[in-house]
């Protein structure tokens, strides 16, 4: 059975991310979110935060474990043995991006491939950091993240 | 079981194609090469010739089948009760157009699903074209396409 | 008082050109959707049919006039005494030409000014060619084309 | 009448820029020039050396007025009760980030519209960083900045 | 002493590509602008026409040899024992297409080195496409072509 | 006789760089390479580091001189009277900010002029940043750095 690693900061997880954890997990049957834990980056979720809010986001879905990881990602693959990564791409996106980590990888480890699903047209122009600095400013961020830990995401802003 | 389709002209099918049905038949079962019949281009081979090409260049691998099809590729998906559509994207590329089609398509069926695989980074600048345009000119194409079928394509230019 | 024309082939207008207008008709007084007739291109619909189809998806807008034209653009906005240019932008879109468009009509007549609206990224991977190639193979085109024009639309590709 | 805002860093604010606010101008009768405080950002010039500069750059102009904000931009536009954003797209652009925004903004309030104009060509590799890089290191920038605040700029770096 | 070749189309040879040449001419004792002859298009100019329109262009500069070529360019380059493959780069420009076409050279003959020079920004909207089109309407192309060559451009298309 | 200079970081220098180099050195008689020293980045490795690591990979080429500077890349290149920037392009690449460099460049100083060289396809996905984020992790850069400084860089990380 192929195992599958759907890595990101995920700080935090936004509708976009939902949509291809859902996705791949109507693909697969093994997908592990994996929250990558970066001692350069100040996250504004901690890694407990970040996973949690993605357990409580996928409770709807089979088949879906949530991990987090440091390091090189390809040496986390080894470590869970898994063979596939999932990355999604937005049309408007950091595509060059995702194919230098992603030909970096296949350099790194012959066995890993990666496999790209697009994210749906609805949400191509979103990210983590929009969210982040929409609620900030107290806009409203219904639809952006999961509806599940909407509240927790505000509530961390307006402290 | 997830069956997928891998659609193209295939005109012919070059070393860049067969990287990604390689390793489409490592990550999937079912794996149908399907090529496209457009009646209003003018393809160097036959659709005939062109699933012939195919079918002599994956005899090494498990699980592949060959067919063509003209029309909607949706609707071939749904007569094949295919859920995944296999595109492999060149880091040098028609990346808009790619997702113009998977976006179209995400929209005439709710049910299929495109995956994106890089190319090979060493494959990254080769099409079906310029195999044709080199070969037409007496270049060399080794390495270009399967090495099962280069003197075929070879004799067909230099009729 | 400001005079823009919003031109193109419109083979045949699209719900992503409806979009655009809808938008330019609220911003500006006197809005002119002109039909480029191009003798070296074979279009689906005659000019008179492509103008038809528009007059039929704007009876709900104010300011519309719907023109046809040939030659060039820049010599057309001279003689309506017109300034304003308006483009559509996909996000998934020919920006490259766009610009390469506008740079050129700028070099050719000063005083004309090209504005980009954004098309709505629902309709960001729509086009005309699409539209026909959905339709020539019996697909579905609802919410691809005006509701007013879409059973003519059908009924001339499944003459 | 429609109200337009140019919102910007302008730190300081170019050639290009002025470019864009003159042609708006010449459009649109009511254009705010609005520059961006952020309050985790360190710009050279504080809010107010930089609403100077503008204002004293578009002393020719009609209809201009210049001011700042901080917060969601979709928040400032309902305050100034604006319908319409102004952006101009360098052909050296960062186009993507504009889509991003835009659709954003648009998915924020249905009711603003955001107007792409193309910087003229000649100005299209120009930045603020850039002009700032270059003073920094006592290069020349006439051409690169207003007239009216060259000096003012040059004596910034220089202290 | 390093020998060059500038190879294109050329039809007609236009400020951008007169533009490359005095460049290439500045930074290269021998240069070749050489016009590519390919049977499957249809030029508007013979290759003796754009030969003489690029000879008549560039009298003012030494060491520039003008040649026609049909076949593959790396054929072209053996044959006249040139190392240099020479080609303009647009801003606004067909980028990928250039990088498939020097990948593609490198894997066909590895003595065979592509350098890029930046069109003038000035000229980046420019090709001879546009020139055609411009000067069939009866558009104004002074500036666009070399003023040697000018009215016989125009004159062909008013025959 | 043509003096080139192909500015740079090189923290460290890459094989990619080393590619670039060769290349250029096969191509020109005067080539100094210049390690860029920019006061607000906090380079792994000290100019005089970086200088030593280019002295060393470049030992087996002829007509390579190494520096460094700091301030405007055109003073520098008054300077030492130097004509021609070298720089390198990877199919996955900042296209975007190395023509807006070079049109800057262009502006600030008329006699200078840019060439692009490809980088190798093999190494397109290559950056110093990427070397830093393996061998800081413990992943093998055999291939990724020139054979002669691979122990001292990845010394360096393991402090």
């Amino acid at each position: 059975m192929i195992k599958c690693v759907y890595p990101g900061s995920f700080d935090p997880v936004t509708s976009g991310h939902l949509d291809i954890i859902e996705r791949a997990a109507a693909m697969f049957d093994d997908v592990t979110v994996a929250v990558l834990v970066n001692k350069n980056k100040k996250p504004a979720f901690s890694a407990q935060q970040r996973m949690d809010f993605i357990k409580r986001s996928t409770t709807h879905l089979k088949g879906i474990q949530v991990d987090s990881f440091h390091g090189l990602l390809v040496d986390y693959m080894k470590k869970r043995d898994a063979q596939l990564i999932i990355r999604g791409l937005r049309a408007i996106s950091d595509f060059e991006y995702e194919f230098q980590m992603a030909a970096m990888n296949a350099k790194l480890a012959k066995d890993v491939e990666t496999v790209f699903l697009m994210t749906d047209i609805s949400h191509s122009f979103l990210s983590s950091s929009m969210v982040k600095e929409i609620v900030s400013h107290g806009g409203d961020i219904t639809g952006l993240v999961p509806e599940d830990i909407k509240n927790d995401v505000i509530k961390y802003f307006c402290r």
